[in-house]
């Protein structure tokens, strides 16, 4: 099921196929997923922005989230800006803290290729009743 | 100065390039933004991603933020999303709270075609005592 | 029902007794409450902690997100520390920024007696479907 | 050093002590503090107070961000409830996630007497130039 979940993502999130985001690991509760930053994607500062980095903790929020295949929606994120950085693999790490029926919480922490850490990402999600995969 | 600024974005802001931010307003500690959803911005539930919703206010927080021609960096930022959608123009409206020697805090909400409200961002920015624009 | 609630939380909110916190004005989707600074509420820094400054606006929220009379549960809050004060009367004025079935949004402004902003707080509530009074 | 920034919180943060918290490690960036819920704690729900949480949390956070003599001031927060609890001992654990000249960041995680976690916590401050113990 976590297969088709991830294939699913990979499909249908057009976002993050436009941003080049790489799903490495992905299991419940669980996503690590990749990104190399380009030219496009950096702002006045000549650093990656803040747009970016909060969208591929996004995406391992949703991730992990949607993992036990019932639709999860974002209802809030906070994210903290820790190091700025212009180039090079950024990845990002999300782990689930709590699932209640209705309500599951997340960490996610970004890490660049010296493993510093870039960006620290907490969200919350309101679960649904629909299934994503209908088997 | 204000209209220097705003040209730095408008060139220099890559990702906001990217993606079709457009000024549309920019007063000191004010900016207004916005952005057509376009499909290619969409998640796996066939709305707009939280990413894109983000990136737009942080573009906004940005805006608003470095209006002063003080160098501003993101430090820390929340968001709320507060209704999904799907298609049409969006606005984001950052306004400045309180602007402090090292910190200013900064409120955006995005807007839909209705006026409903989309998202609601807050942000904090840690002031360089480097400029932007040099006279 | 509005003072019915309003009585049920004068009675019942033990923390908010302890504190001396005071509704001032309660509606549907709006609350106005009240505190005054003791020297038993500083930090080190002789300043009003930042845990009463947000148990202050948690009130505030906690009013308004039960004033449709159903119960709700705060999920999240972020809160924005943006000028220290150590006396006087602060005020919190809490507003309902969007509602659904199951999940609601407010926004909290916290100010001194001069009217300067001192904190600003974003919360989120799940909506349970327990009334808080039962006719 | 440590030990005379742990005795000056002990004796200066009065709101620590009107609800009773305890400090049970310290070091370097680093906090562990306890409280035990009592009935004036509690909210309408007759589960323990935001406020309380929140309170709880900042003051790890506090003791772990001044733990190197520079006195810091917390410019956000933003805490996840995770789970209610209405007895019995809570602990906090504040661990610093970043430290720069001027911005340091924290993650603390509140604890229930099973372990359970009960609320997540993240903090950003600012370090001014001001020693806490002059030696």
């Amino acid at each position: 099921m976590v297969e088709k979940i991830k294939n699913f993502f990979k499909e249908k999130d057009r976002f993050a196929k436009l941003l080049g985001f790489e799903i490495v690991e992905f299991s419940k509760g669980y996503a690590k997923v990749q990104a190399v930053i380009k030219d496009e994607y950096l702002n006045v500062a000549d650093v990656i922005h803040g747009g970016f980095l909060f969208s591929l903790a996004d995406y391992a929020f949703a991730l992990s989230s949607n993992s036990h295949n019932n639709l999860s929606l974002a209802i809030n994120a906070n994210i903290m800006f820790q190091k700025a950085v212009s180039k090079g693999r950024l990845t990002a790490v999300a782990k689930e803290l709590t699932k209640s029926k209705k309500i599951a919480t997340y960490e996610v922490k970004i890490f660049g290729e010296d493993t510093d850490l870039i960006a620290s990402f907490y969200g919350t999600v309101y679960r649904k009743d629909k299934k994503i995969i209908v088997p």
